[in-house]
């Protein structure tokens, strides 16, 4: 098997998404005057509050809506769980909390690593974040895909068949030769589902400092971090 | 008017394809025995014979079909028209061959003037190409696009208005926001039609040494080179 490309999930496997939210909401939370709002709590409901969303497009319930869409619902509706109205805030600064998530940092490890890797594979992202949102959060953490798929794309959301099957068909190369890079498990199980191979990066902060998590399936690489993806990958590409 | 992003038609007016094909196409015919056979004539066919083909996917007579395939298609008719039987030639030295098309050099001005570009805009391919193709044309190349649009992820050719709506689409940013760069007017009239900003990007070699080519329309920009371009939109971004 020779790999020749590699797809990257990217939140929780490239970007931290959940520090780098906190750290806005602490922001916004002290701008309002409501202090009193632990920011983790209050960025794990928005999260919490966007996934129903999408799970209703991957059953047809609804027709595929971009992530930041859904981002953008799922804030408001977070809002009114802390009391907050929406409306009151103003449409401007909304999208800019809303664009907070365009300005999530990558891990430590992800510039140089990605760097050595892209020396020697194309690099694809391939997320359930729309293009605009995937596309800024590149320019905001410094490193570049060679391409960006996914979930837009596809006009499909992740782990449904679509996004990786399109992958490898607009690569134009074989499933076994695209190797999915993510930090979770059910991600990895989709693709190897159509046949891709599948790399898991070990993220342990990704859960929360309290959740310790240990991979259990079998994939064809596994890593700590991208430089030692890398060293794996050596003799491939 | 602020521009937000930029758009690049790829074939003449990032890279020449007329010349580096040229080049391949020499190699081939001196391996294969055919020195009589002019490289530049054979280039220039090798264009004129796919062209047809995405008219007919445009028209809808064809469904959409990569780009590469009907450059591969081409082949086989510019080698017949040659007398030279396309069988006889070995699988992989026509995937080598057609994968030519991979490795066109870009113009001098090119990875500077991307570089300059991009530190102030985001970068969209939007090209004939397809994705594979626009993606291995720049890691060829050396300069990267922030994210790959235009013909397969819309799944039609330009100039149909597809791949300029998506664009605009995608990138979440109104029309005049977006401008597309390239060489050809009849891009740029589709462009302007669907109300993106344009810019004319002067390519004199483009057209092949003795055809003359000045513009004749009224561009939002016009610059001889990437840098000048940039020059030109300092202020936006």
């Amino acid at each position: 098997m020779t790999i020749k490309a590699l797809a990257f999930d990217i939140f929780g496997t490239i970007v931290d998404w959940r520090s780098s939210i906190a750290r806005e909401v602490d922001r916004f939370l002290a701008e309002i005057g409501r202090e009193d709002v632990d920011s983790f709590v209050f960025a794990r409901a928005w999260r919490d509050f966007y996934q129903p969303r999408m799970a209703d497009c991957r059953s047809g319930a609804r027709p595929y809506t971009p992530l930041e869409e859904l981002i953008a619902e799922a804030l408001d509706e977070t809002l009114a769980a802390n009391g907050i109205a929406p409306e009151g805030l103003g449409l401007g600064r909304r999208i800019h909390f809303v664009h907070a998530w365009r300005r999530l940092d990558p891990w430590p490890d992800v510039v140089e690593g990605l760097c050595l890797l892209q020396a020697r594979f194309p690099l694809v992202a391939l997320s359930n974040g729309n293009l605009a949102l995937t596309m800024h959060l590149a320019r905001h953490g410094g490193y570049r895909w060679d391409a960006i798929l996914g979930a837009e794309v596809a006009q499909t959301y992740k782990p449904l068949p679509r996004p990786y099957d399109q992958a490898v068909d607009m690569l134009s190369i074989r499933p076994e030769e695209l190797c999915l890079v993510a930090a979770h498990e059910d991600d990895l199980r989709a693709a190897r589902m159509r046949g891709l191979s599948t790399a898991y990066l070990h993220r342990p902060l990704e859960f929360g400092p309290d959740e310790i998590h240990l991979p259990e399936g079998d994939w064809s690489y596994s890593a700590d971090n991208l430089r030692s993806l890398s060293e794996e990958l050596s003799g491939q590409g």
